[in-house]
């Protein structure tokens, strides 16, 4: 091997940062004969050297501020797996960029927040930005979308992207337990971030959302337009409910470009049991791509986790061995179009649960309300309550599909009846 | 677009080349913004230039000898969509790479017969082979394997590669019918290629299996020391028991590195029902990578057609045309191992069926000559037969792990007991 060494320069070194050293020291051999020469660690920076970490860092040099190991000299690539859409991470990435050397990065909440900015800055110095770990950690997702797929005019993107929302929901439904039970589970076992609602609240799985997106439709990344809704108030009760009519829940992630303008959302979705999503257990993530020549492309893997997420570090650094350059989002920075957010979500079917009080007329009431509203019915059942000491009774109601303000329309008409106990439930059915 | 354009040679105007003119017909725009040079097509070659096609072929030159295309000063991309391992696919091949210029291909038979020999005359010639569209249609798989999850020593890689395989066998198990009944059907669909043995023998998808093997374990294509079983001998007796134990029978690729070598495999085996192989229904493909780091990738989407495969050449084009450059098979062809290939498959558990004769102490014959062989049992089921004229029993056992020699061994020990109706039938189950 006569080339030249690639020498990577590695801010951070907690789970995927370790997890690149690793790779590294145990298949430097094989690495270096598919990339076409070696790929070398030169210097690592991290906030604490004292801690004791599960690999050998003496061959590194150390530096304490990760823009002094950017403008290292003998660092080639900025490989940037700290984490966090300001401070260290963000001026660190815009040094290496500025300095004119490629970043890899697993960094979703940064490109989220500034990829424009970023992606121009690395195209004005010639170079590019790379982060197939920031989006569905193993599984190459940014490479299928951006490179295997780009003879298709993408049709949509939906993903099942943050595991412990897809670890929560998944352990509801085969438990039985409610959600405040579950998040205490995935809290002490350590799968939840310190900002829970970066994971429960959507936003991780939001930010990635927002970067597939961009490539999907060659528009700038516009984390800000997408429609948010967590998974704190998926019940159990749902979860049983629509698993009995066919279909899970789950946080999903939907894309499109529609005659309304860009449509994205990540909110708690009903899916067909027989879908690619139904079987989809605990973190495990899946995107699903569509192209008009393509048809539907299915990518299954883990999301997160040592392994995983410095595998798609490592592809990416391999790609920049072999030479290869693909603008950051697959299209030159300055063609990418401001996207116009879809003021609303495409119509879909959607699922209603409420409580009837027990009065002549009452679903009659709800039948005709939805009528006014312009939502036709596909199926309607009426469930007694357990215990049966009061003759309230629980309707579940699929429509056939609806615009969402049509819905909104119904619900608000409902409350005027007052027929209704407690609030109605509305969720989504996507059709996968 | 100031950059010079990629000006293609498309040799073959069957499905998938129409397929190639009708994107690059539609999405010239797009794709010049993504590959950041248009991309054209300058000429085309077929057998018979009279004959109807579904597109506009007046702007490009014709050629009636591929060879003559390859060769063509306006030609930098040689895109051979003819089909057929040898004579003219191959020819024109050798003479594109000859002349420096690579080669995208969905010819997965020319690379399983000469895949070794074209990739070290592509690397003399400082140019490269791709070939996407070889490989399970539109799923980017030669993508996920070579590049996004390069970083990984690969342990085994899985696939239901042939859609008219599994067509017919999920065609069987959902109308209750036999094989050759269904096989007509493929026929008469025109699912079957003009040699079925091609598909039903396991073929088409041995060849493409032993690409991935490959690529996979830095070996060179061995497509010889494929072991390949056909679906010709798949009972729907055998389809419907399986099911009825938590099974589904498919056409499985599996290739995998072993202490003793290599092993590929495209066999009918058993798959559990919920494993990711289990809901795959019709011609729809689907891949199961594993690496080291990255844990278990799957991939599925659509096996074949003119879009998918127009989409998998187009992404290969689009990667040459942005300036990408791998080797053939991920790694240089010199440094290709020859395989050894592996004498015995790895053991695992075996589904049998066997007919037992009503005589005293037929079971416990069985069962003795299983524990003669070594083969441990996990299940036994007797089934009662239908009718009830004779008193013939069905059993089946599904054993522990188990060599497949052990696996002969019993089988040779059944026959000679005499209490055995016909022979009996023993399929792999394959842990996914």
């Amino acid at each position: 091997m006569s080339a030249a060494p690639l020498r990577l320069g590695l801010a951070g070194l907690g789970t995927v940062g370790i997890g690149v050293v690793k790779i590294l020291d145990r298949e430097a051999a094989l690495i270096a004969a598919r990339a076409g020469r070696p790929v070398t660690i030169t210097a690592v920076s991290a906030r604490d050297r004292s801690r004791n970490r599960d690999a050998d860092l003496s061959g590194f040099a150390w530096e304490t501020d990760p823009v002094a190991l950017a403008l290292r000299e003998d660092v080639d690539v900025f490989v940037e797996v700290m984490g966090g859409s300001e401070g260290a991470a963000k001026a660190a990435t815009e040094a290496a960029l500025a300095a004119g050397k490629p970043v890899v990065t697993a960094n979703k909440a940064l490109l989220a927040h500034h990829g424009q900015a970023l992606a121009e800055l690395a195209e004005a110095k010639g170079t590019t930005i790379r982060f197939e770990a920031a989006v569905a950690g193993g599984i190459p997702v940014i490479k299928a979308l951006t490179e295997g797929l780009a003879g298709n005019r993408i049709k949509r993107v939906m993903g099942v992207m943050n595991g412990t929302c897809n670890y929560i929901l998944t352990r509801m439904q085969a438990a039985g337990l409610p959600y405040e039970t579950v998040f205490e589970e995935a809290r002490q076992l350590g799968y939840l971030e310190a900002d829970p609602n970066l994971d429960v609240g959507g936003i991780d799985a939001g930010h990635k959302l927002s970067l597939l997106a961009a490539i999907a439709f060659g528009t700038r990344v516009a984390f800000d337009a997408v429609e948010l809704e967590g998974i704190g108030n998926v019940s159990i009760d749902d979860i049983r409910l629509a698993d009995e009519m066919g279909y899970r829940i789950k946080l999903l992630g939907v894309a499109q470009m529609t005659g309304r303008g860009l449509e994205q959302r990540m909110t708690p979705c009903l899916v067909p049991t027989d879908s690619p999503f139904g079987p989809l257990m605990g973190g495990t993530n899946m995107v699903v791509l569509e192209g008009d020549s393509v048809g539907q492309i299915v990518l299954r893997g883990p999301g997160a986790g040592q392994g995983p997420t410095a595998s798609a570090v490592m592809g990416d650094v391999i790609d920049l061995a072999r030479g290869f350059h693909v603008p950051t989002f697959g299209l030159p920075a300055a063609q990418l179009a401001q996207a116009v957010p879809a003021l609303a979500a495409t119509p879909a079917p959607y699922y209603l649960r409420m409580t009837l009080l027990d009065k002549p007329g009452a679903l009659a009431k709800i039948a005709t309300c939805l009528g006014e509203a312009g939502v036709s019915i596909d199926q309607m059942r009426q469930i007694n309550q357990k215990g049966d000491q009061d003759d309230d009774a629980i309707v579940l109601i699929v429509t056939h599909k609806a615009a969402p303000s049509d819905i909104a329309d119904a619900l608000s008409r409902f409350a005027a009846t007052g027929v209704l106990v407690g609030a109605p439930v509305a969720i989504r059915i996507e059709e996968v």
